[in-house]
């Protein structure tokens, strides 16, 4: 959850003055995403989500995420879209930050995964990949396989490295060494753009009907099998890191009905997952080492994804998924 | 800020089951409120604020706070109302936690107070303090004069007590036995149910006018005229903490045309703003002490209070505060 900046309603009166949306009636700082400040913002045109970009986070990448968002809505992707201002422009300044409006978009996030939304959210994933196709921009993507090496010399340069469960950063540099070497290259799978980060509290259900995705602010150019990898990670395992394959066949089926894999996407199904999970195990052990211990923030235990790890390193093809 | 309680959707679901409100169509944790986990809830019927109890509130007294905010709605006061279930009870169970529906209230809280804004905060408490008069149930203040001497004490007892500037607790001791000494008896002045903790960001306005007052989660039977002790804390000092006497006289003045001061309660005005000045620098200086410099949470500076304390202990009388 975020809200680090605060927004004064003469500021926000002001910012509203080069929109055509009436004037604010309500705004709540929501809970909502993890890297900026998120606000429901109501006027007496409708309702809004306002976002001031906090520092983690690139300006200059920006006009890359509010376009994709843009182009994805525009193409029938439920995803926020941003609001410009009269001169047309949408990325603005408030409070001393960057700032966009964008749609309201309704709908509730599972806290639970249940089996009936890992279909809607493969098909889902496949109607952004197949949206994006015609997205010229390109960003990318600073979390993948080429980021994961420094990362982890990151957490084993930090001061409490030593605090750590004996052989951890052992066993995630070699599974890391078995990862690289077994990537695929570029131009061997299908690229595109991908959200990079589509965690159940990324979507929202209305109804029983998949009716938001959102927090595109890790989307990137990348193997779009790797979109998949993640969202089998974040949906598919239960509480007691035991992998579901019914929730696996539903989403990877789901999602392979909308746009068909090729052949060496699912022979790199198993690579892909493990390097999903790395690449959450080592961004959370890096988080894990950098916030102390008697922080007011819930750290997020990077073992769970190591857990998943040890599965995805136990996979010989597809079929472990249910494809 | 707060929002430490997370909502699942099932829950969510079961729980407006009891409500004869709709199902819920977007629920997103919001940063109001220090104490509990408040929610902006939308429905198929509306929006309502969905409060879940944290450990800090007693359970037993929320009847009172429930009860207070009910009957004030009911006098045509713009404060939150309490949602009763199908059975007619509004205070339920979710997450385990004490919880309760409100209505929605729109507006946005002033960051920076102006002027014209003081006018009505005065009129809308005196508002308050009558619609209460036929309020049945009693509640003591337990941040009144009769708690401040071990608040003070618990601070003295803290570990980290010597890391204090030196002489700040010499000086409150001080202030707190001269406050003690002056303060009127229960019988000398109106005594009523006062919020108690008024600050302009539990306040809303809308288009210039005072839209809601919220976060009852305070309120008490005590002394009105300390309620405006509080509010004059609160709304009139700048931010170089000079005490600005035209935002004094205009809430002060707006108060006494709505509710008109004995005289008791007027010479009272000056021990009354020491006493609320002291309250506020004593619980922030104890939880300044209980929290950690390094958690990622605002600590509020108890000094600020302090300075207020120092001006209100050169006021002659009334006179001081424009009246």
């Amino acid at each position: 959850m975020a809200v680090y900046t605060e927004v004064s309603d003469e500021a926000l009166s002001a910012f509203l003055c080069d929109y055509d949306i009436g004037t604010a009636v309500a705004c709540k700082g929501i809970a909502e995403g993890v890297e900026n400040s998120n606000f429901a913002l109501r006027t007496t045109a409708g309702d809004f989500i306002l976002t001031l970009y906090e520092k983690r986070v690139e300006v200059a990448e920006l006009p890359y995420f509010l376009g994709l968002m843009d182009h994805l809505a525009g193409q029938g992707i439920v995803c926020p879209r941003p609001v410009a201002g009269r001169d047309g422009i949408s990325l603005r300044r408030l409070q001393d930050r960057a700032a966009a409006l964008t749609n309201f978009l309704p709908g509730v996030s599972p806290r639970r995964v249940r089996l009936e939304q890992c279909a809607p959210l493969g098909g889902a994933l496949a109607a952004l990949h197949v949206a994006g196709q015609s997205y010229a921009a390109r960003r990318p993507n600073a979390l993948g396989p080429a980021g994961w090496t420094a990362l982890l010399e990151r957490s084993r340069a930090h001061p409490d490295a030593g605090s750590l469960r004996p052989g951890l950063l052992d066993e995630l540099q070699a599974a890391l060494d078995c990862v690289l070497a077994a990537w695929p290259a570029a131009g061997a799978l299908p690229q595109g753009h991908i959200h990079a980060d589509l965690f159940p509290d990324n979507v929202f259900f209305l109804d029983g009907r998949l009716s938001g995705l959102i927090d595109f602010y890790f989307a990137a150019f990348d193997l779009l099998a790797y979109d998949v990898a993640v969202c089998l990670n974040a949906w598919c395992f239960e509480a007691d890191l035991s992998f579901n394959v019914t929730k696996g066949r539903a989403l990877v089926g789901a999602y392979d009905a909308a746009r068909r894999f090729s052949p060496e996407e699912r022979a790199a199904l198993p690579v892909l997952c493990q390097g999903a999970a790395l690449r959450f195990a080592l961004t959370r052990l890096f988080d894990w080492l950098a916030t102390p211990a008697g922080a007011f923030v819930t750290r997020k235990d990077p073992m769970e994804y190591v857990r998943r790890l040890r599965f995805h390193r136990t996979a010989a093809d597809a079929a472990a998924y249910g494809i």
